[in-house]
């Protein structure tokens, strides 16, 4: 057997420090993972007061592969996101949406004894993605689900450079939308409560910025073809839809409870559309990953050790909304 | 000057006859229409209480053309359903998406002098469909507004043959969605209240009758790829997205006040599309009618007289829901 240090949820909402043990034998293509670097997304927030393993953006090094991993080595670099494996014969799974699979194993869904809040883990080869050099571990950690979500908000559903894209929020999420579709080469219209986020917006590469608090009408130089939602409170529909333009598309992107509303007749008479989306599958990951690596796509972080007491403030800060934009958990040398 | 008869909407919602009077000389491609039939729609219900020409799904014969029309000719049949007109310049309109020009003149919009509930219209060319040999006058009407709709709703947004499509109701716009989607090839479910409409449904085209009232779990033998509600009210959600596939899409085509509501989590995690329409663009209603024309999609039709007496019989009928399917005014020779 084989025993590794984990941070993990607890009803009281204190992190815990604990040892799992796992069997020291791999099989088929799994693959041991000594973690570097754990980006902390909000959804770690919401199951802070669950027993499980943290974390879901993780980077590492192979340690020992499984006996049918035929592709990764001992040292090599990679990470991990969301989900952790699918079931390979089902529809969504063979045509590579497999993110959709009924029997996808998800963070907060299955493996509740790993995560990325972590000294080690394994994982199977198949959900592992190798890290482009240009990428270092702590750049590359946000990407593996932040950057994944809204990379594939766009990719995935054919935004094209000629777009007006509308990115609210400027945050863990938005933060990346801004830089991601602007290098896509579209007009990046950034919406935010206050101007405080505006000079760093428009050096993140937006185009325009509108500040929507206590604002009735919005005014933009063009309607927007796409609105990436990256905030936790949903948005003032009256205020957004009169600058969607015919025919645009919404993606709310974070996690919320209860209904997802808009006002049903502009949905209808501009033919709008609402396009749901969790993280990304991996032909898009992989994509996501070399076009950040090329384009130099590098979120802004903040790090933290990896030990509890990181976590823990890693973690109050995120839920405080004092991050500058995204945490990342270093593991100690 | 000429002058027609129309029938319309009063604030008391007793239908009015009048007398209408337009110049005689036609301008640019405009049409002079001599109305034979007109399909009766539930938005016309909508507009019983407003001052204005009521029907949007016309069928007549060209009487006369303006001086740039040079591809009708007198005695041809021609239909129109909701748009008269659009600006021809804006994005939508090159991308042949008229039907969300911003400036587009619809019904209920513009034109409130002119209606298919009347002798004869005025019409741009460039709005006015030639109707197949294949299809009657009484056929052709429901075609333009309740036709296009469903046919759109399909066809616009890329339904493939392999899919389940879920039709929800079985009324004007339900019937022939069933129709519709079984011809292109697809497996058909029909969600209905009760029992009442199975036999037909599955005359109809359809290959599974699902009936919801009272029912916690519903139980599909294919979960569906896309659902098209033409229910005015709203599905109920609980039952329904447990038996939508992953990616699925639904699709709104009732008009109705407020918001539309949808589980927040189940869009996300399924990655389900929200897709708002309204009727078709001209060159989808030109494929559904040469489609219907083909595979002998003919809607179900109740007739009227195209009389005071009649306009309010059919709109009476429709409101109490009585209709089976669609109800066709008729003009007397």
């Amino acid at each position: 057997m084989v025993t590794f240090t984990a941070y993990k949820g607890h009803k009281s909402g204190k992190i815990q420090k604990s040892t799992i043990t796992k069997p020291d034998k791999l099989e088929g293509d799994q693959v041991l993972v000594k973690i570097t670097a754990s980006g902390v997304c909000y959804t770690d927030i919401h199951f802070k007061t669950s027993d499980m393993v943290l974390g879901h953006e993780g980077i590492g090094v192979v340690e020992k592969v499984g006996p049918t991993c035929k592709v990764l080595k001992p040292g090599q670099r990679v990470g991990w996101g969301y989900t952790h494996d699918s079931c390979g014969h089902c529809q969504p799974c063979l045509r590579g949406d497999e993110i959709y699979c009924p029997q996808r194993a998800m963070y907060a869904e299955a493996d509740l004894d790993q995560g990325s809040f972590a000294s080690h883990a394994i994982w199977r080869k198949a959900f592992l993605f190798e890290i482009p050099d240009a990428l270092s571990d702590e750049q590359a950690a946000p990407l593996q689900c932040g950057g994944a979500t809204v990379f594939n908000a766009l990719r995935a559903y054919n935004t094209q450079a000629t777009e007006t894209v509308g990115v609210m929020g400027v945050g863990g999420l938005g933060h990346l939308a801004i830089k991601f579709a602007s290098k896509m080469g579209c007009r990046v219209v950034v919406l935010s409560g206050t101007e405080s986020k505006r000079a760093e917006a428009m050096q993140l590469g937006a185009s325009e910025f509108v500040a929507t608090k206590g604002k009735k009408q919005l005014k933009v130089l063009q309607p927007l073809d796409r609105l990436l939602v990256t905030t936790s409170a949903q948005p003032n529909w009256e205020q957004i839809m009169p600058i969607m333009a015919p025919c645009a598309s919404i993606h709310p992107l974070s996690i919320a409870d209860g209904n997802f509303e808009v006002p049903y007749m502009p949905l209808l008479t501009k033919g709008m559309t609402i396009q749901g989306s969790v993280v990304a599958p991996r032909h898009v990951h992989k994509d996501m990953l070399e076009f950040a690596a090329l384009h130099d796509v590098k979120p802004v972080t903040q790090t933290f050790p990896l030990t509890e007491k990181g976590v823990a403030e890693a973690m109050d800060k995120l839920e405080k909304g004092e991050l500058h934009f995204r945490a990342v958990l270093i593991a100690q040398k």
